[in-house]
């Protein structure tokens, strides 16, 4: 097992890597300061794995909320069932959230623990490689609106995050390739050499091959948390974190939440912020390719549905949490490893960009 | 016009007290930092104060949201229309949001400014006696679930409080009387020289007599702002602002939001906890007729319905957020002007209080 600390003074908290660490009491009790926790979990992940960590809280009444699975239950309605099972059962200040999920779970688990009470403590377990490398450091938590993804939400950091590898056997291979897409986000916003390591190793994570697999998350997380440790609220660096998501959250909302993964959005968002980057003359076709062989190699899409007309997908990242004074700022790339925050791009170049990603057919 | 300071580093805030302050830009501007401003308020205020408020955002692109009027209002599916009116006018992170009521609004507004695209700014405009007193400091913000008061809410600090006492000439006597027990709360919680000022100034409070309203408010705010910089989160000694509250929420929740107006179940509750405090020997006898005689003259209720019995009573005050580990935490009494914590009250001496109070009738 490898520990990291994410640093942010008294809301510090550490990461628990490896494998057989779901049902390991002396991993949460330092954590945990009441008596009371409630597990919340989905309809797929509770099958697989909501035995498996009932051990570790043997020592408290416990609790479980079991939500439906999916992006398109990741609003205010659902959310409440979190708080009525809260209220039920009597919860009180003192209490834990745990988080036993993706990401879905663990934003909603983080955000209904940000508001209960006006805050309690939560831990996360995430099961899926994205909301292992992603949603475990950084304290971001929410839900979405019909008109917004993660439009409401809080910033409210767990007490500790367990990454389980043996959770990973059991994630469908489109899953597998959404995680995949943030892991290679991070060699491309900060860290070349990690970039490269992928390159020469995106058949092992394909084969979920363990050690290569741990080896990721870990650089992953920590590569997130000197981002996030340097700028908590985002105010300024930590927003380079967001590169594709200003056009994958576009894709995810014109075709509703759900059909494409977060991960495929972001996907092909990146290499679209790639391809605008080297229209604006930052970026070497040569580095476009690798982006776009990178992608290839994890089984991620690179084109976005041909029914989203140009107009329609600048509309859709225009309510981006980004904009500022109406204005478009996006992640760009300057370099492989080097990402940086505009919004001056050229529309015309824009145009060009929205028309070679889009598909031939839906 | 008075300025006050709430000291909450680098949150701190003004609260401006005074009247005809509603129109003024000079006092806002400062504490706006984007283009985009939404005035929240309600269907009896809106018509009253709206116009009255809009000169002073002149300069800025200005939306508002009208919701319905009363408790019963302040809950999860009311606070989304605050969310889809962000959204629709697509509002980024630099909006201010400006809460134009009493309390509910403000509770709403200042949740729904803490969460949207995870915190943006907002500004208080208290039109009632009690949020002017009250809501105005401390940040605290949230809405209600069916099983619980506030149960759902966020600490979010307002960029700067407006207190024009000319609001409150048009509320109606209930409202007054309400805004009047968290008057009495500061002075029998740590201030026993205002309480006694109260003793002597309370016919002039009920004929709203402009320089002794003015007094009270900044005095009130004055004793809050204290005890909340010394406290931000609610760790300990803020808990004491929650004097008559757990048997106060009780009665609210049994008799259903909006039938009791917060403050009456909490003057109501405060000569509970006074009585109770009196049982266990801290209070002298008369100090718990000054309490029952100026709750009379603030024209406030001393007795809950009779339809509420003891077991009852108990049950609902055991969901009430200082319950720890099961065990209900009072506010109570060892003088007047000096409030303590306890949860080492006789089972016996608090059924002797519930009877004390019940009303003969509904």
């Amino acid at each position: 097992m490898k520990t990291l600390g994410v640093e942010l003074g008294e809301r510090s908290y550490p990461i628990y890597i490896g494998n057989g660490l779901l049902g390991s009491p002396e991993l949460v009790k330092p954590h945990i300061r009441g008596q009371q926790v409630l597990i919340v979990s989905n309809e797929t992940v509770a099958p697989l794995y909501l035995d498996k960590v009932m051990p570790a809280f043997a020592d408290y009444q416990v609790e479980t909320v079991i939500l439906p699975d999916g992006e398109k239950y990741k609003n205010l309605d659902v959310l409440n069932r979190i708080y009525d099972q809260l209220l039920e059962k009597r919860f009180d200040r003192k209490c834990t959230l745990v988080a036993l999920g993706g990401g879905v779970i663990g934003d909603m688990t983080g955000f209904a623990a940000a508001c209960y009470q006006r805050g309690v403590d939560f831990i996360q377990i995430p099961t899926t490689l994205l909301s292992q490398v992603d949603s475990s450091v950084g304290g971001k938590t929410g839900v979405n609106h019909p008109l917004g993804k993660n439009m409401i939400g809080a910033f409210h950091q767990p007490r500790c995050v367990i990454a389980d590898t043996d959770t990973l056997d059991t994630l469908d291979e489109r899953q597998l390739s959404a995680g995949l897409a943030e892991v290679i986000k991070y060699g491309l916003i900060h860290d070349a050499e990690f970039f490269q390591w992928q390159e020469a190793n995106m058949g092992q994570l394909m084969a979920r091959e363990a050690e290569a697999m741990a080896y990721a998350i870990e650089r992953s997380c920590l590569d997130k948390a000197k981002v996030v440790a340097a700028d908590e609220r985002e105010g300024g660096i930590r927003a380079i974190l967001n590169l594709g998501h200003t056009f994958g959250h576009a894709i995810e909302t014109a075709v509703g939440y759900g059909e494409w993964l977060h991960g495929e959005a972001v996907g092909t968002g990146m290499l679209m912020a790639a391809d605008l980057s080297q229209r604006m003359g930052w970026l070497g076709e040569a580095d476009v390719e690798r982006v776009d062989a990178i992608l290839d190699k994890a089984g991620l899409p690179t084109r976005y549905p041909a029914s989203l007309s140009n107009a329609r997908f600048l509309e859709l990242m225009s309510v981006d949490k980004k904009v500022e004074a109406g204005r478009i700022r996006l992640v760009l790339l300057k370099a492989v490893g080097e990402a940086v925050i505009s919004d001056a791009f050229d529309p015309a170049l824009m145009q060009a960009t929205l028309d070679a990603h889009r598909s031939i057919e839906d």
